[in-house]
């Protein structure tokens, strides 16, 4: 069957298992969308700025375990979609990232829309290839595909100038083979089992797979035995958690309380974490977190099979089959007047719906959320991985299409959440079951604390960088714009209230809360 | 005195003329914002979305005709600001964009904002520079606003690692020299005066600073004298028109009217211009306008000092040394309720007023906008220069700082401002006086005929995905959200009525269009 280069890629994409593409096309990306047309088992979803689309992909990968596709509009959609693509590769978030070029022949014009792609796609992109012709593309992108899932999982950037869409192609690539997550060796399990018998204090910090749930339920039982404890990363792709899961906390995100969580261990073992190191320098601090004279160890990185190496660590020390973890219960509602921190966590411990999706960037709002949500109804948590700002509602919307049957509600900082807010209009657009949660203190309130912590004495042109309140922000009316229904609630029981009113319906809700 | 690098940096940048930083900073420009505090003569404006700031300070270079500079927080912050830097990059604008990165011993720990900030930087960038230590940044600085203004003009990138702004600086450097524009060769004005007395037609296409106004006036009279035909480029950084200026149309933007503009030259005499091409690529249409027999000819690049050179031309073929430029007179209000291109255009031509700046991302919509408003009072217009969709609310932010007593209106396409609204809010938060004009047609037009270009034939999919009307986009909702008031118009008679108590009053005020 004849069919041109977008096409056999779109067939491909569909026979590789890809199912969902984020677009946000402009003219040398037609071929492809007209290809949408043809092709049967590829759902297309618009969004309004490419940030929203890639960060709508990392969602959608974190809770499908599996890549969707974006389709981009040259270097400068691209541009406009790197800072979610950035923590999309923090979190080891599978994606086909498609990004339109100018037909091969044309680069040479340097018309209006040139420039070097693949300088821009580098810093993010785990593969990353620029099509050449049109028989070819079909084989790049089951290459891709097979890329983006590569251990352990990333951003595969396939470039597709437009003569590559529209010429003859070759017809449909089978998949590519994906390896499979490597095996720690055994000298791994021995030197860990080394480090818990020693006596002395030992961590298991985890991270990537390692965390999610099944991993937690195995480490409980090497602590059990050991006495070890568990710690989490400070950001994590995704922890499912709630009601009878293993309760963890994270490290906290402050250079001095982090350190302190820290300091007393001799042995930090590593199981798909990374190092744990500063999220930013201060003058006078370090960056690597753990004590110098602690042995920090890796049992298994990312791109390893972190369960695997888990169970296996569990058998050499001869921990128990299983341990019930605690049941702290659910957190019952606050009462009083008075929104702020404590009481807003206390309402989503106790409301947080079974089933439930937390796409969690309040930034400095929600740093206590975490404890007093673990007795909650069991639910997903997913956090801002790489620190980019403005992936909440776009992580919320793609973890929502992967999910039509979980609600999705969405803890966001209203400073973070103002660079990609476009992405309520395809929530309603897809009619969405996402509940939006703006935490109103209309400030970069970290940037305040940051100022302190780098030593900076600030004035009133420095604090007024750091101020949204002139004029404020009015987030129900920036979601009707969007078509999105919202509501500002400034009192505890108005906010319970309308809480419980958008968990009880499905669609789209937006509630600024005023902190 | 002493003074740590950011101060340093701070003073050397104003000492050299920067008097705005377009700003949206994170932890690791903490100490550039402190320094910001003690140093008079830098107005610093706080944009929410790092496209906005780099949207901003093209607009403000455009008419400052000297660099603001930005301030963005690490890789993604950059990317970003990636869109408009490369509508900058094509408009020639200088601009020196600042970009924090981690301190230089934090680099090597990979914390998760960490990313490779001048591989994102290089494709937009004319100069890029990472600080090396304290003592130095003040020297980039300088040089960096030197590299920005070179002839033809340009986006300096300095990558500040926060050490390198916290550490102790060496002081204000002194302004590093600017190179002038070079002056063309008298070979050129030879071969120019053969082509334009050789009996055979010829086009002056002319760009860049030759477009503006001066650049005009000049190639009238040689036009006079010659016969020549003057024609602009199909986007221009900056024309200054209206009554009383020599009118000129523009390159159209479609292939086939482009080639039909051009086939009848046998001369071409770039003056500022680049290579007429096509913008995009399409399936069996050539990418250079120009026919094939015809000689086309640089007379001046954008280096160039395209103003003496055509002096010299005008001279060379014995141009009168004035010519009244042809008074086509202000359009009259059109009658009638119907909302359509034609009717505001003439609407725009009738109202537009005196010195005003209009920032034209119209896109399809405005196609006919220029013929219509050459009568109009006095004006400057500012195009989309890159292709890069979103430049139209935040260059006019930018235009409206740097020329306080200007009323700024915004011509913008509805699916294009949805990429960098936000920047309404720092209109509102600076209370600039800022029109904006929406034309809602609630779709992506322009891809609806670029689709029928590339010879795609589209189905109800395809279709969906450059529709913008489910739901609807309330634009007066987004600009409320915002701090801006906005109203939606739906006749011809109400259009005139708000347009003008909006052009009456100061302040921004937004009128969404139907279309």
């Amino acid at each position: 069957m004849a069919m041109n280069g977008a096409e056999s890629l779109v067939r491909t994409l569909v026979a590789g298992g890809v199912e969902v593409c984020f677009t946000n096309p402009g003219t040398s990306e037609m071929h492809f969308v007209a290809a949408l047309d043809r092709v049967e088992g590829m759902r297309a979803v618009l969004c309004l700025f490419e940030g929203g689309a890639t960060g709508a992909a990392d969602g959608y990968a974190r809770m499908a375990d599996k890549p969707a596709s974006t389709l981009l509009h040259l270097g400068p959609g691209l541009g406009n979609g790197i800072a979610n693509l950035h923590n999309a590769r923090r979190a080891r978030s599978p994606i086909v990232n498609i990004v339109g070029e100018h037909a091969t022949y044309h680069r040479a014009y340097d018309a209006p829309l040139t420039s070097d792609i693949e300088s821009l796609a580098r810093p993010v992109s785990a593969w990353l290839r620029t099509g050449l012709s049109a028989r070819a593309v079909a084989a790049d992108g089951a290459a891709a595909i097979a890329a983006a899932l590569a251990p352990p999982g990333g951003v595969a950037t396939l470039i597709l100038p437009a003569d590559t869409a529209w010429e003859e192609g070759s017809g449909v690539a089978p998949p590519a083979p994906v390896p499979p997550r490597a095996r720690v060796p055994d000298e791994a399990i021995t030197h860990a089992v080394a480090a818990l018998r020693s006596g002395e204090p030992v961590l298991l910090h985890l991270g990537d797979r390692a965390v999610r749930g099944e991993g937690r339920r195995i480490a409980a039982r090497i602590a059990a035995k050991t006495g070890a404890q568990l710690l989490a990363m400070t950001s994590n792709a995704r922890i499912d958690r709630g009601a009878g899961t293993v309760p963890i906390e994270r490290l906290p995100y402050p250079v001095d309380l982090a350190r302190a969580a820290l300091e007393s261990y001799r042995h930090i073992i590593l199981v798909g974490a990374t190092l744990p190191v500063a999220f930013f320098a201060y003058p006078g601090k370090p960056s690597a977190l753990a004590p110098p004279t602690c042995d920090v160890f890796a049992l298994a990185n990312p791109e390893h099979d972190q369960i695997d190496a888990l169970e296996r660590l569990a058998q050499a020390v001869g921990a128990p089959a299983a341990v019930d973890p605690p049941s702290p219960g659910r957190p019952s509602l606050p009462g009083g007047e008075r929104l702020d921190q404590d009481s807003v966590g206390q309402v989503l411990g106790a409301l947080i719906p079974e089933g439930a999706i937390v796409c969690d960037e309040s930034i400095t709002t929600g740093r206590n959320f975490f404890p007093v949500t673990q007795g909650a109804a069991p639910h997903t948590w997913l956090q801002l991985s790489g620190g980019s700002i403005g992936l909440g509602i776009p992580m919320a919307t793609g973890a929502a299409v992967a999910c039509p049957d979980r609600k999705v509600i969405t803890l966001q900082a209203d400073g973070s959440g103002l660079y990609t807010a476009q992405s309520l209009w395809t929530q309603a657009r897809e009619k969405l079951d996402v509940v939006t949660l703006i935490w109103s203190n209309r400030s970069y309130a970290i940037l305040r604390a940051e100022l302190a912590n780098v030593g900076a004495n600030p004035g009133r042109k420095a604090l007024d960088m750091l101020s949204l309140d002139d004029p404020p922000i009015d987030w129900p009316s920036l979601a009707r714009g969007y078509g999105v229904e919202g509501r500002r609630v400034e009192t505890l029981p108005h906010f319970i209230d309308v809480l419980r009113h958008a968990l009880a319906r499905r669609g789209p809700f937006l509630i600024e809360v005023a902190l």
